[in-house]
Parts: C-alpha cells; structure tokens; sequence
C-alpha cells in the first residue's frame, strides 16, 4: 500500500469550515506531522503533536496484549512510537492523551464502531495478504444501494444495504445471494465500513476465489429502522439498543427481507442459492432464521458466538432443518480462541456433532472483534454457492 | 427532533473492540454525560468531561463571529456551555481542548468535510425550517447508490453516488436528472454526508415542492477516481489535490458521466430534463460544462464562486450558450454575503446582465460553507423541471 500524504490538510479545514477559523489560527504556525507512516519494512510509525500533554500513549490492534504503548515526546513536542514490522491487515488505533481517548489528527481515516469512532489504516506485504483484501485494486468493481424495504410483519419501513457485483447491472445471469447480518448495535453500514464487504467480494470475485452473488446486509434492529443520521431521531447507538429478544421480531419479519430481495433483483431462487451468515447477535439470528425457515438456506454461517436450541419446539425445528433434502451444505461456525462466547459456539457445535448434524467448525487467535469478522466472511464467501 | 441519549456508548466500546480495554479501565468510574443536549426552549447544552484540561472551548457554527466561547468546568470536571435558543438547522462544532482541537466523545455524529471531522446535530424548531428538511421523516425514501462507470475520455472506472427518487424501481416514469458537483478536495461522498442530499430530496419530494428527479454525483477530481477508503491509495484529501485545472479534464470527460447515467437509469432526455449545479470548484465546472455543451442542459446553478468566461473562445461559447432555442431556462447564481468569492459570483452575474443573459441571483447570509451549500440546494430543487 501506498500511503500518500498530503500534508495541507489544516489549511484545507479553514478554508472549508468557516468554524474552523480560530483553531486554524492557533495551528497555522505548526508544521503538519505525518501519522501512521507505513515504513519500507512494514513497521508503522505514529506521530502526534501536542506540547502540553504529559502523557501520549497508543492504543492499537497491532498489540495483542491489548495494552496502550508509550509515545515518546521529543523536543518538537511531537510524540512518536514506531511498531514491530507488522503482516497484512487493517489496524485499528487511537491516542490515549493525558487519559483521554483521541483520534489522531492527522489521519483522516475513521471508522465507526456502535457509537465509537477509531483510527485505521491498511496494510498489505503482499498480494492475497488479509491487508490486500481489505483495500481497493485495479479491478471490477461491484454497487453498493442504500435503500429501503416495506416490512409489513413490522409495520414499517427499513433501510437495508445491498452489494451487487460487477457487471450486475449490464448482466443477465441470476445471482445467488448472502444475507449478512451484524452484532448488537449495529445497523445496515456495519458491514460495509468495518466489514470491508465491498472490497473483500470484488477481490474474491476479481481472483475467481468466490462466486459473482448479491449480499444483503439489512438493519437487524427490529425498533430501529435505520443507520444514524438516516433514522427518524439522532439517537445515540449502544449495544443495549438491541435487547437480546430481537432475533424474534428479526425472525419473524425476515420473510420481508427475503421477499424484498427476490422482487427487486435478478435472483437465483431455491435453497443451493440462498446462504445466511452473520456476526454476535446476526450469528444467532442466522442460527435461528435459518431454523425456522427449514430448507431455505443452503449455507449457513455463525460468526462468534450461537446458542443450541433451547426449548423442544427449538430442538424439532433444528431437527428439520437437518432432514434430507433440506439440511444445508455447509453449517458453519467461526470463533476466536479468546472469544469470551466461544463457549457458546462450543455448545453449538457439540451439540450439533453429538446428533450426528454436519457442522464445520473454524478458529482463529483473538476474541470478539472485526478483525475476525472479516476473516470469517472472507472464509465463507469462498465457501458458498459451488 | 428528539435527540435520545443511550448512556451505555462507553460499555460498548469495550465489548466491542478489544482494543479498548485499557481505555473502558481508565474511563469505567465515570459517568457518562449526555452532549449536546436540546433543550425545551432549542437552546442547547454542551458537555465534556476532562478533570485534567486546563482550558475548554467550543467552536461552533452557532456562533456567526466564528470565535471560541470558553466553556466552564464543574466539580466534576464536567465542562460546559448552553447557547441561545438557536434556530432550526444542521450545526458543527468541535471542542478545543488545552489549544487542541477534539471531537466530542459522547457525540458519535460526526461528519467529514475533506480531511477534517467536525462534531454535527440538527434542530428542528417547526416543520418546514431548515433543520426540518436535513432530518429524515416517516415518509417515502430514495435509494443512495454508489456506482462505479467507465470514463473512457480519463481511461479510468470512477465512482459515482446516484440518489433515486422513492418508487423509482416499481415505477416506469423516465426521470429528469441533476448532475451536483462537489468543491476541491471533495468527493462523490460530500454532497451525500455533508450536503444532506438525500434528506432534502425525500423531504422536497414528499412535500411536493419539488418535481421527482435522479441526482448525479460524480467525483469531480480526474485525477482521482473515489473517495478515501475506495481509492486504491488511503490518500489523504486537500483542498489542493484539487488542481484549478481539474475543470477542464472534467468538462471533457463530462459526457462520459452523461453517457452512463442515460444508458443505465430510466431518464428523460433533452435540456428541459437536465441540470447541472456545483459549488465552489463544482460551479465553475458547472458554468464550463453548461457552456461547452451548449443546449443540453436546461437548468445551470452555480454556488459561491464562478468566473466570466476569459478567452474570446469562452465568450463565443457562453454567447451560444445563451443564443435562442438553447439559452438555459435558468442559469442561477448562490452566493454568500460573506463568501471571500462572491467577487467572482459578482463578475459572472455582471458580464451576463451587461451583455442581456438571463441570470437570477440569490444572496444569503454567512460564507463558503456547507451551510449555505444546503440552502442553495433547496432552493435550486425547487425551482427546476417545472
């Protein structure tokens, strides 16, 4: 990756942003810093300046520990920290100043988490890296609509996310879909700003690696209709907002979603071509979806963290979904090793091994996070649909 | 509006993202605070805790001199300030921490001008004020589309947002079209996060004060294709990787854009069903494109800053722009009475009255800022394909 910076993003914010006018003055005289610089060994340099501050420290992905590293101020009052070479990826960080959690100033790329806001940035060592997956090639490149669905089962209207691959529009083929589902206070971008789903299907699909398909990623909330700052109130996400009883309503409606997608796009119908997957309380949900919608899903994939059925109304559901003839081709369960509820993934999978039902089982290093989630969609987009 | 305050975003940060863990640590033993509040009377709170900061401002655009207020700490080291009753609309502010420009943390309403994310909220005192038409309502909504098209004229894909109006898909009605070009440094993302194109659109439509209508917001930047994050480089944008140039590329390759949307979409064709409009860079691409296409566009709005034409070959151009039978409907001028280029708005208007061109001016308060981009937009919907 080349990271180019342009470094007159200060004098670019007060021409732009007649607010910015008094803080421009105190920061005219300044000279801009660059921050993360990607070094030609691939270890990674943070700047930050602020001659007041007593302490700067970093918090970032790159450190497994999960611990906040020093910066060291130097005479410029500029603090700097330099990493271990680092592999592909995309990392996630912040500033710790004096205590409080800061986006660093100089890099303008965010990504919003719920209600949090973190610094990123991607970088790749080699082709077909996780890094290179991340980012944006050369190549065809698919539509991403925002747009929104009539859900009658919930009286309302909902915004919902759809990726359609290159050459969609100007195609004949009908395309099998994923239905991607996101964790408790998400909504409809989630999987697109965190997930990379845009990047990581044109490069699957680019390398011949996963099959051309449509991948819905609608707004798994069932009293939220909407991302922020598209739904009615400027309400403030947490991950409270989605009580653990939504995957009802989620289930119960997701008829709507399915019917939507069927009659607005050039669908592949039938169980080979419809898969369910998604992240947390979408992992759930497509557990659960997919439970009472027997022989509907071909493939099915639960990201960190799902449930066996609880009640044996659950348990005969379950039981029908793994009948010949409707039981899926691949039910898939991805978990970190240090996943606080990979015991509930665990669960899942014993249970599903102990009454014979074909599961497949995934792990990776590290715990509840979006670097994993990425992984797992890059994993079972290439599973799907062959 | 009702702006809901969920007090739980810093347990979500740590469930979350891992790499929070140290931060959620250090912060667990303090309350959140609810910033900005809106109050009964529109007058709004700010709040920001930070026991350690020395000084706290805020810097809003609430305040019309684009000075600082001081903010005051309590006990509790929570700082604050209430402003005025303020009036229906969409408001940016920062706080400036010990010199240092920051976000407010328990506001995740942030929005991207360029390089530099500033704070936002709107206010809606009645309907139909300013504020009103940014918010989403219970109505019907258009699809946001981001697209990539074939330039051959540049020899790149490049990317494009498109909005359609509610019912576009179920419908069968061919559609007027405005191409909205962004300023320097912007992005086919600015109009949409920064310019409430959307809301507005639904809000106009839905009121029926404007006609149902495609927007076109292609990146008007050529030598980049997409905005940070789609780029194939993580780019950090200026307002100078807008060469004054640029008009130029833009204007030839324009045909490209109008090529792609007239051969993809469900779109009346001829002058009466098209406009162009830009602010900034966007007008004077917006005056140019207008006047080497003579009689294709209907429609021409120029926001805050266009130039008369400035060769013999530019006034011929402008002349048959003007001429019987292509003379656009109407050729509109926005500008801020503030606005450090409303000399070059004056030039233009100037030269056109001089040599009898139809030209209508619209004046309003403040400057070059998204702020009046909005307003110039509202109005300019208004007023076309009737």
């Amino acid at each position: 990756m080349n990271m180019i910076h342009k470094l007159l993003s200060l004098a670019a914010l007060a021409l732009t942003l007649s607010v910015a006018a008094e803080a421009q003055q105190a920061l005219k005289f300044q000279a801009p810093v660059t921050s993360p610089e990607i070094n030609p060994d691939h270890s990674v340099t943070f700047r930050y300046r602020n001659p007041k501050a007593v302490t700067v420290q970093l918090l970032g992905d790159m450190f497994s520990d999960g611990k906040p590293v020093e910066m060291t101020e130097g005479p410029d009052g500029v603090w700097t920290f330099t990493s271990a070479p680092l592999e592909g990826e995309l990392y996630l960080y912040s500033f710790i100043v004096d205590g409080m959690r800061t986006a660093d100033p100089s890099n303008m790329y965010l990504n919003r988490d719920i209600a949090t806001w973190t610094n990123y940035f991607t970088l790749s060592v080699e082709k077909d890296d996780k890094g290179w997956y991340y980012e944006t090639h050369d190549i065809p490149h698919g539509t991403l609509s925002k747009r929104w669905y009539d859900s009658p089962t919930l009286g309302t209207t909902r915004r919902i996310s759809v990726y359609t691959p290159a050459g969609y529009e100007s195609g004949k083929d009908k395309l099998p879909v994923l239905y991607l589902l996101h964790g408790s206070g998400g909504d409809e971008d989630a999987w697109v700003d965190l997930g990379r789903t845009c990047q990581i299907m044109d490069n699957l699909i680019a390398e011949g690696k996963a099959k051309p398909m449509i991948v819905v990623m609608p707004n798994g909330v069932y009293f939220n209709n909407a991302a922020p700052g598209y739904a009615v109130n400027m309400f403030q996400p947490t991950i409270l907002n989605s009580r653990s009883d939504s995957t009802k309503e989620i289930e119960e409606s997701f008829k709507d979603v399915i019917s939507f997608v069927e009659s607005n796009y050039r669908v592949a119908k039938g169980y080979r071509n419809r898969a369910i997957a998604g992240l947390s309380m979408g992992g759930r949900q497509s557990c659960a979806i997919s439970r009472s919608h027997p022989g509907t899903f071909g493939y099915v994939g639960m990201f960190s963290g799902v449930v066996p059925p609880a009640t044996p109304e659950e348990e005969a559901a379950l039981a029908e979904q793994m009948s010949d003839g409707k039981a899926p081709l691949l039910y898939w369960i991805g978990c970190g090793k240090d996943d606080g509820v990979k015991k509930n993934s665990m669960i899942l999978k014993n249970y599903c091994e102990a009454k014979g039902y074909p599961v497949e089982y995934y792990e990776s290093d590290g715990g509840h996070i979006w670097r994993n989630w990425r992984i797992y969609l890059t994993v079972f987009a290439s599973k799907i649909f062959k």
